[in-house]
């Protein structure tokens, strides 16, 4: 069927490509006329202005907007007056559920579909598809199934849950309708809270072993630091590329996310390109938010958050305050970097 | 080539099947006769004693060990004195990395050689294979090498990692030689450890989506509870084994414990075969220890095995201190159970 | 001076009693003709209507709310009608400062002014006095400034910071104008998060003290649990309602909340008058909302605000999940309860 | 009586002159001869050899080391064989209280009295008195309880806990026989851990009020960073130190760490003196260790002690690994410093 999409970077350009090579047909928009031209030479048709999108269009039209989560009402407030009722309108990027129930609401009162699509997969989803997490009315989501097929990874891409018969569902080609406005960027946004915490717990465990070696480097001695009481249990020199590949077959712990990290490990063992500063997106957020409105305990994904906080020297204050109360009740001077 | 097995439970059988099934003989004891036939059964040589099982073995003698942890030092007590010198002991099970040290160290007097092997797999290992992580002597190490080929899962069963070349490493068939004596189990330890975090954060995260329909629920309303402040937000009735199913195709937290995960939720959707007290098995705790010792901040490693704790009621004394606090200061009544 | 009081529960009773100790008049309005009647008798002028409470007031008028947060809405929108120009409403109760900068703003456009104070003290304020945590216009500050004087602990109930002198500043007496609108109810919220952290850092240690000789106790050995290593360290039978009362004197963590602390241990050491089900207020998930919006890491405070959903069974199908995974991977049943 | 002091910092110089004022004698030694003059000057006895030390000692003797926990060994091994039977040694220090359980049996076989007494005081215990937690034999530590009740902060300190009378006991008077032998630096192990998390908690929070005006700061937006939702909600620029010293009169969060804050706060508002790298010394870590060995869940005091850890930088690896992952699924490029 044909799609229009908006927004041709690393995320659109490539879903675009991958709906033309299961033989749809995409309009498509960018403001980077390069982008469009990209799109175009794998075989889309290209519109310079919003007009021409719109026009370009059949009705009832699908629009899919993948544009960062911060310029989705501008986008919509230029869009929204060129469609038609019975069009819709899908938003595939970062939204907040809460902005999700909002506009399918106001896109409601001139007849538009809104769609939230929460799309997981990265850079690779060109080659292995999207995992896509649907909210909105069940006759829009229905609309665009050819769609969704297409740009999800397809049954083959796992084996059969045991137990399963019939025909595979949905969900088991990479796709679920999650329930109404905002359904879908709230599994999306859950979705990454937990890669947050998943994140979190490979980056702790691999950080222990390669700390593993720590008894045999000088130990300060002094009344700030406690000795290590046994130093000879740490004299392990773990060679951290190769652990995270073993864990690839057969262990518990073997994920997707493992195997990136296998790979960057790989590249660049001693990760010198990085320097550790590690950004948030807003989903990490806002399920912190959720778990705390919900009343439901989510000790490992809010720590996951917060050492990112971290990782940026946001706790920079806090600690200050603990190095100054120290040094008025004990009289204790910090210590200088470098241990 | 010849192993012998001392236990036959759920991992020590299936892996002297695997084993048969790899064309290895393989001279097998437990204290269960009928653990011994079943092993009989599928090929091996059984032993009613130590000493037969000893005697069964050509030397230099191969021994795996898979038995609990706790009876690791009874067993050697009793192996030890009928081994001799070259003979190589392997604990397969999940003993604590410090005591291979001591093992080792104590073995070694006698000319024996000691091999720490943590081993993931589950009751799967059987037809999915063992990872293996391994400690002790290189030479040792190298003797069995087609033993480890065998109970490895093998390189074909995850994708190559992009990058590498050449003949496989073994850290890609499946097994890893982490270092000296301990190394292995320390390496299986912090394995564990992020398994606990990862588990967490599926379980964290799965609750939220599960709580997604607060909104929806009779609120409470009194001085000692604050009202969810939009429960519009909150009118989510999302289908938990659904989003399991479909994060597992070409979603960035795709795992083989989501494989489980959905699997499980696919059989009992409501999980009400469980009452959630939730076992920790001493992996968990060393992890945290080691971190400390590591000076590591390991926040959602130790968030997960706490939560395992206050999962069977160990926080109940900390909670009743706060319930009196909080009745000293304000006069504040416990809410009865059922909110 | 004047002051009218609406709401007269645990807070607003007590601290009408300590203005009237405080020489100042008071008119006073509650739901209950008994709350009236009570501080009638201590020397209030008692209103049976609001309409009658407003007409007692000299203008311009002091009102100050002592009424739950959920119902400080409902209350305005009887009482502003009836108010004149210049006229301050007061919310002394546990507002959202969200809430405060919308009130504010509303009342501005009737030429009302709004103060909203956050007070800790509980039921011991009468005589203790309440610490008060100001927002809004300087004028109305500077206005109510006997008011708060007279609620407020004064300078000599603690020795004067070291340093500090010169006439004492009204944060020395115990009452601050933290800024506009809102302001003393997000420091407020932000007091009550910390106190969240400390009493939980209290119920975390006692209960390590209280466990202190679980190596005495009978060790459960089997594959799902790892034993205790060294039992011979936890032998002790430590007296916490004692230890609770030396800290009391002398040590780093001595406090307010230890003294209560120390109060309920004595009282009932085993504190079988709890069940530990723990409320939170509002207060302290704010907080977290906060902290999360500022990007600050507050590990602490949310882990505190945790464990009191942990203490009413919030956590109850994340641990579900938890065993149900053991279940898929190792086969592991669930223990029953009693450990 | 008489006391043998070895070891004249910090604390052991100011409790022999706390000891001094309380008309006790002692017998002084240190490594450095100034500051047994300074201790001579005071009116103690200076004694310049471990001989000399010993044998101004009457028998039997009390001999109290406040020595770092480095080097109590080495000290004992020099003193106790100069000792005679009945005498008493104290270790005042930070011993682990394991090493007590072991020094205790050692010194027993000699008819030696071992004591362990945790100290709590910092510097101003000489003024304040200081708090002592008491390991030991119950002979032992009732011959002490002179020296004791003098060090001790005495009854008056601290207000009486409602419902106690008669004779105030040991633990009313600022030192407690905790059990036998490490009981006394067990339960301050402990002290110190919630020490940690009380800490932890005033800088979470007084991080988030310092925080309190990021709405009126430049927002980065961008794909890597979700825009603030509400930046007209963190308008407030809070002043911090004021709000350290309201809360000292009258608040739940009164405490003696608050009290040092406030003066840290009042003498340094930008608190530019300190770096933020913040030291452990011992008891956090053990104290996590004791609760994970008793399987009490201990978050607060276990993040506090890791937010030291990410203070000093120990986070560098992990979050290079998260940054790595993050650039592998998501080609998300890490920003540089400055946000």
């Amino acid at each position: 069927m044909q799609l229009g999409m908006i927004g041709l970077g690393r995320m659109g350009g490539n879903m675009v490509e991958r709906l033309l090579r299961g033989k749809h047909t995409c309009v498509v928009h960018d403001r980077s006329a390069d982008a469009v031209a990209k799109s175009v030479e794998k075989g889309a048709t290209g519109a310079g202005t919003l007009d021409e999108f719109v026009s370009k269009l059949k009705t009832p039209r699908a629009v899919w907007l993948m544009v960062p989560a911060g310029v989705v009402d501008a986008t919509l407030a230029d869009l929204v007056p060129k469609l038609a009722p019975d069009d819709i309108v899908i938003d595939g990027g970062n939204s907040y559920y809460v902005d999700d129930i909002r506009r399918a609401k106001e896109l409601k009162t001139k007849g538009l579909h809104y769609l939230d699509v929460g799309t997981s997969g990265g850079v690779f989803g060109l080659d292995r598809g999207y995992c896509m997490m649907i909210g909105g009315d069940t006759d829009a989501v229905r609309r665009l199934d050819p769609i969704f097929a297409t740009l999800a990874p397809g049954f083959e891409t796992a084996p059969r849950t045991e137990g399963k018969t019939g025909d595979p569902s949905p969900a088991e080609r990479g796709y679920l309708h999650c329930g109404p406005a905002g359904a879908g960027h709230f599994v999306k946004m859950v979705h990454n809270g937990i890669e947050y915490g998943m994140m979190a717990a490979y980056a702790e465990g691999l950080a222990v072993l390669k700390n593993a070696n720590i008894g045999s480097q000088k130990q300060t001695h002094d009344a700030e630091t406690t000795p290590l009481r046994n130093p000879e249990h740490y004299q392990y020199t773990i060679d951290v590329p190769a652990v995270a590949e073993v864990w690839r077959r057969g262990s518990v712990v073997a994920s997707w996310l493992l195997d990136l990290t296998a790979h960057a490990l790989s590249e660049n063992p001693e990760l010198s390109d990085f320097a550790g500063r590690v950004s948030d997106s807003g989903e990490g957020r806002w399920t912190v938010q959720a778990a705390v409105d919900a009343g439901v305990p989510a000790h490992v994904l809010t720590a996951a958050l917060y050492e990112r906080f971290s990782s940026r020297g946001e706790a920079g204050y806090a600690d200050k305050l603990l190095s100054a109360m120290r040094s008025e009740f004990g009289g204790h001077k910090e210590k200088p970097a470098g241990k």
